[in-house]
């Protein structure tokens, strides 16, 4: 059923986007660029949850120097985010950038792309031209805010495009979240570039989730969009977690682990939030897919983890633990995770030794 | 852009589902039913954060009992979950429920259908038939999943329509979310019953909310469904904060508070997600269509604000409060959150007044 629309494929280092390359999750480092031990700290922790790629914002030229360190120490290919400013760009480059981000809105003049597209060319080196709701160039004010975030975006790739650059990704983001899936649809139709979907300033956790599985998965669900980042006004690891389950619920990443847990009823006699919680964290760096149900009805847990590998039903003192859609053992409650645990261990086993095969 | 299906209207004592009504949220209490006192505080804490619609597990008939006392008590018109007996249904109409769940997977026989419905049609109480893909009618396996929950819910529909019932709720429920999706469009094609939409076992809050928006959502953005739950393994008042979010997004609940938040960045000098969580939390039960931007940018805030009613741009000592989209006065950081509650409540009176008008 899903159809990826057709588009250029850049490589961001070794990391492509666009074209037949596996839809990317990446994230935006929130921790003070010249604050390297941090930055470095956050980009562990997200490569550890399978974050694909990194932004880093590079206000200053001494922020540009801190994303050298960065960039050398880690040896990963990173994003700068140079806003408007094409002598930060041109550091950043220097500094090993493999993706700069500009920002047209705030750019006003394009007539400094002729050298910076020439250099980045050179280097092999994409540009995202990532417009935003909020930062609009006024010129584009008044105008219907979707045609209008989208005419702004291709203004500026066809400035670089001009230049004869090829390696060009577009993103437009605004915080309504019907207005970005307009304004992405109508640019998605106008051209080839690769496109970079989220929403916004899409708020807290939970306001955020919402509105970033909304705005993005529609897009998805019909073909739009070749790498994606969930904003959230929350831990960075979150935005990463999110992007990836947005991917694995609409079916198009099929190695992840799946963990269902009942809503609870007055039924339940078990701590089911607390036990998927504790899974979820568990199995969160884990690629394989292997479906989990963690159940909390005595009554039909049994033949609702029909379709899982790995299946709790939970009872008040002991527990039934399943595999592959049955049940396995009986368990007490206070043995359930150590069994649970050992069940999984194997099952993740048992698939990378068929994946090798 | 919204079209939604049409659909008949059925009551839920005076909550209308279907037809023109508006889109209702519900929500399951999970508190055990004879527990009443608790029952009574977890619907006194999903009314507050505008839930419209309760349901409550009847499983045995002490629970009716329980059900009939909590109906009595609160004057709310009560949903009763008796899954698949026909002995618990007639006793929660004893009690006094207005709405009977039945799901048809577990009722096997459809015999006792006759008596039920009669005393349905005379007492003007609508039955959802709630079919789940972790209890499917066995005689359905094998099929194509989608195709089989959708003929289990019509067929139970049909036995209720054929003895002369018109009040009839269809929901199906499916854990994979593709498969909710597909059952309900091809439900929503076969007939013109109101639907309760949901994804059920849809875990934990990060996993639930991401999976509800995108199930639910996708639905309602097609025009199907007249009725949401979102199934949450977390405080049931999550799953009405995010029913009403997910309306909200899709532009079809206009009457809602709005906190957009910026994702923050390596420029952000204030706790931009400590503050959208607390206004968040501060503004849950208001039903007016303030827009609140909460913003760490010194640089961006300004113009990001622009499109709010009340926004925040956060410096590291002293902060800009924005009103109506331009800045109203800058405050210190201490200030700032007794400055920011006088503007919101001047600008809900504002709203109610104008309301009445």
């Amino acid at each position: 059923m899903y159809k990826r629309r057709s588009s250029r494929t850049v490589s961001v280092g070794d990391v492509k986007i666009g074209g037949d390359a596996p839809i990317t999750v990446q994230s935006m480092l929130n921790a003070k660029t010249v604050d390297v031990e941090k930055c470095i700290k956050q980009i562990e922790e997200l490569r550890a949850v399978g974050c694909d790629l990194i932004r880093i914002a590079v206000p200053d030229e001494q922020s540009c120097a801190a994303f050298g360190e960065i960039a050398a120490r880690t040896g990963l290919p990173l994003i700068a985010d140079v806003h408007y400013s094409y002598k930060l760009a041109h550091s950043a480059l220097d500094n090993g950038a493999k993706k700069i981000r500009m920002n047209p809105g705030n750019m006003r003049d394009f007539g400094e792309i002729k050298s910076l597209a020439a250099r980045l060319i050179d280097l092999n080196v994409p540009v995202r031209v990532g417009v935003n709701g909020g930062s609009l160039d006024p010129k584009y004010k008044g105008m219907d805010e979707a045609r209008a975030l989208c005419e702004s975006a291709l203004e500026c790739a066809n400035a670089f495009e001009s230049q004869g650059m090829r390696d060009i990704v577009i993103a437009i983001k605004a915080s309504d979240t019907q207005v970005n899936i307009a304004a992405n649809r109508m640019l998605a139709a106008a051209c080839d570039y690769p496109l970079h979907i989220g929403v916004t300033e899409a708020g807290t956790l939970r306001t955020g989730l919402i509105k970033s599985a909304i705005g993005i998965g529609t897009l998805l669900s019909e073909g739009i969009g070749d790498t994606i980042r969930v904003s959230l006004s929350a831990d960075v690891k979150e935005e990463v977690l999110a992007g990836k389950k947005i991917l694995q619920t609409l079916g198009i990443r099929k190695d992840a682990v799946e963990v269902v847990a009942c809503p609870t009823c007055s039924r339940t006699e078990i701590d089911v939030s607390g036990l998927a919680e504790r899974i979820e964290e568990l199995t969160a760096g884990i690629n394989a897919p292997i479906k989990i149900s963690v159940l909390g009805c005595p009554l039909n847990g049994i033949g609702e983890g029909e379709n899982s590998d790995i299946g709790i039903a939970g009872g008040k003192e002991k527990s039934v633990v399943m595999l592959n859609g049955k049940p396995y053992c009986t368990v007490e409650n206070a043995q359930l995770m150590p069994t649970f645990e050992k069940l999984l261990r194997a099952k993740i086993q048992e698939y990378y030794k068929n994946e090798v095969k």
